[in-house]
């Protein structure tokens, strides 16, 4: 017999749980539609050549891949020196991939600027651990075909309102730009070739400190004079700069092209003239994100409640292109809909009415049920439960499941003679 | 360069089709959860042995196999003469082997009559042909726990509520249960061992009518006597049984057992108590239902505009007691979600205000997005489109995506000076 249990590092969701996935999904699926995103859906796989083309990074290494069906036994032998040859499909390990192979699908049927919603399950071979999941919710947002700052803005405004309505007030983005980043490697001395190992460290920044990340570049042999000029950097007097022309300018080295910073000042110039006075934007020059792909405004979002970001994005100008045969701008954000949901208090559903029926063994079932029609036609949720021995156990169990109130049928009791009570 | 389309068999979902189907599973979710039914999830992988426990039917054999993760050119070659040996997990192919395993998992967390929905995709790995996919999406409803026939009420009752508030009134259900069945193959002379054949001809009957059931019986060589007697009893004049005592007994041979007709008769008279005057059942001794595990009543949602049906299910008293190592009555139906989606109209979101700014180019973005934000907190959703030379077409799209109206906005138009047009 096979394990009870669901497969390893995958998770059932029982019926509050579930309950509170859908009404942060129900929030995320209405904000992001008012904000003119269109939501679509493309199915669980891909061929397995699209999800091991290189764009995925080191998720193609996790991705569950589908075996090929009707294989015989000559085949499978043939596929010992070539393991590929046993798949040709996979499930995806993001939804980045899915997205650019739909755009080159039905590109024709969208609109030249073309923003995306999705909100779908990914699944990664990673090994299990606390708070990391085989199968898991990613909810992204893509602005296809806009190469200007209003795309970012517009991922911006929209997931900060996100976030206010779920409660989460007083977010806050962390913004840089890949170009940026370039840049100043670039002034500082780093040849173009050492750049991205030079990134995977600057990365670790938060976490090792300024002199955890020059001893780490001194220890793999970079270019020791461009790690001085790091350092002299990295050992300026820190402030938080303001989001705009002068605070920005001030936060970076001479030598950044003047085109990156008017893409970062207009960016927030448009995300305070819609949020109204405040635009929750931090400029930092060290912001790194992992992906490969991008290649221009990079952000993270953040909440005063949690150290760790609550989802981040990117421009990523290059990977359309790589699909479509033709180059198309392209940004995106991901919000962290499985952080969200931890964050969120396990309310019920608002305003709702939901009723248990406690019956004795004998109400005839006719009477039962057209009492439970009636109270759902008057907009209840209705529960019925037999009368138990444990009804402190029943009662429990039910205000655990949500619901708010209880009454009892008796063998002669009539509809309009239910006496409703709270539940603890 | 892999394929652009989407793998065999299965569908990208574009905004009005997405829009659509979430409408559609909004609805069933709020319409069950007021019935008291429980939405829970479970992950979209099994184990392989689970899924190949022979409770799916011919379902197994066309599952999607997940290929084990880290497999050597050995571990391949010794696979050679077991395929099985390839694949640890696999894509569920419905929602009742999960369910029956959630259960197992699960149990102590949940009610005593656990009624649980489960709205989630499912594959089949079958060759694929018009309307059929192999990604589909499959609402379930099971009630576990409760032998009586307030289990099946509830699920009628609720279904057909879910078709009103589709708009889809006037549904009815056929019912028969399998205990019919074989107490009337038992009472034609038909011996045990060759009734699930029997069955499976008489599943036809739709199809090929009487006299292409009993060519069929007789041509396979089943007894010659129950033939005849099977026969003598379809050339009955016909007439649609009134669901009750009278009805059910009048359209059964003599020699059913009293308490499966009670138990039909007890359904008939709660489902027609809940919903008012009218039960819209229909009694159908021929009504047979493919699946093997089925052990009681079985029931098929009808409606008048289609001649296929919108649903089915029954009770499966068998099957949670495989995984459970305990019997546990159960009864579930599925609810034809993408045949449902099939026949409703293409309506927009009610009531909702949906706007397409269209802007010239030189119009600062932070006065644009301020537009927009300011439309979009007084609850309308918008879309901003940058003016185009084929204004025709850019206004077709937009109405395409269900937008209602549109507005322009030049350099220097103020919020209070828009002037909204309605869409075509």
């Amino acid at each position: 017999m096979a394990s009870v249990n669901p497969p390893r590092g995958m998770r059932d969701f029982l019926p509050a749980d579930k309950a509170r996935r859908e009404r942060v999904l129900a929030v995320i699926r209405e904000r992001y539609r008012a904000h003119g995103f269109d939501e679509i859906e493309t199915p669980v796989m891909e061929d397995y050549d699209r999800l091991h083309a290189g764009i995925g990074g080191d998720n193609e290494k996790l991705s569950f891949s589908i075996l090929k069906r009707g294989m015989d036994a000559e085949g499978i032998r043939a596929a010992a020196d070539d393991p590929a040859a046993l798949a040709d499909l996979g499930l995806r390990y993001d939804l980045t991939v899915p997205l650019a192979r739909f755009y080159a699908t039905n590109r024709a049927q969208l609109p030249t600027v073309f923003r995306a919603v999705q909100m779908a399950p990914v699944w990664r071979a990673e090994r299990p651990q606390k708070g990391r999941y085989r199968q898991f919710l990613q909810c992204d947002i893509d602005i296809i075909g806009d190469a200007t700052a209003r795309a970012e803005a517009e991922l911006m405004i929209a997931s900060l309102d996100v976030l206010d309505a779920l409660g989460l007030t007083g977010g806050s983005i962390r913004v840089n730009d890949r170009r940026v980043l370039d840049a100043m490697l670039d002034v500082f001395g780093f040849a173009p070739g050492e750049r991205p190992g030079v990134l995977i460290t600057i990365d670790k920044l938060d976490k090792v400190g300024p002199s955890g990340v020059v001893a780490e570049l001194r220890g793999r042999g970079a270019d020791a004079g461009a790690v001085d000029a790091l350092a002299a950097y990295l050992d300026r007097p820190s402030t938080s700069p303001s989001f705009d022309e002068v605070g920005i300018r001030a936060a970076l080295p001479d030598g950044i092209p003047d085109e990156v910073i008017s893409h970062l000042v207009a960016l927030g110039d448009t995300v305070a003239a819609a949020r109204g006075a405040d635009a929750p934007l931090v400029f930092d020059p060290f912001l790194v994100r992992g992906m490969g792909y991008y290649t221009g405004t990079i952000f993270e979002l953040a909440h005063p409640s949690v150290d760790y970001s609550l989802g981040g994005g990117g421009r990523y100008d290059g990977m359309i292109g790589r699909f479509l045969g033709q180059q198309v701008p392209a940004v995106g954000f991901s919000i962290g809909f499985e952080r969200i949901v931890d964050l969120l208090p396990d309310t019920d559903a608002e305003g709702e009415r939901s009723i248990v029926l406690v019956h004795d063994r004998d109400v005839p079932l006719a009477r039962l049920l057209a009492m439970k029609a009636q109270l759902v036609a008057e907009g209840a949720r209705v529960r019925i439960e037999q009368r138990a021995k444990n009804m402190k156990a029943l009662l429990e169990r039910s205000a655990a499941d949500g619901y708010t109130s209880f009454a009892s049928v008796g063998t002669d009791t009539a509809a309009d003679e239910l006496e409703f009570k709270p539940l603890a």
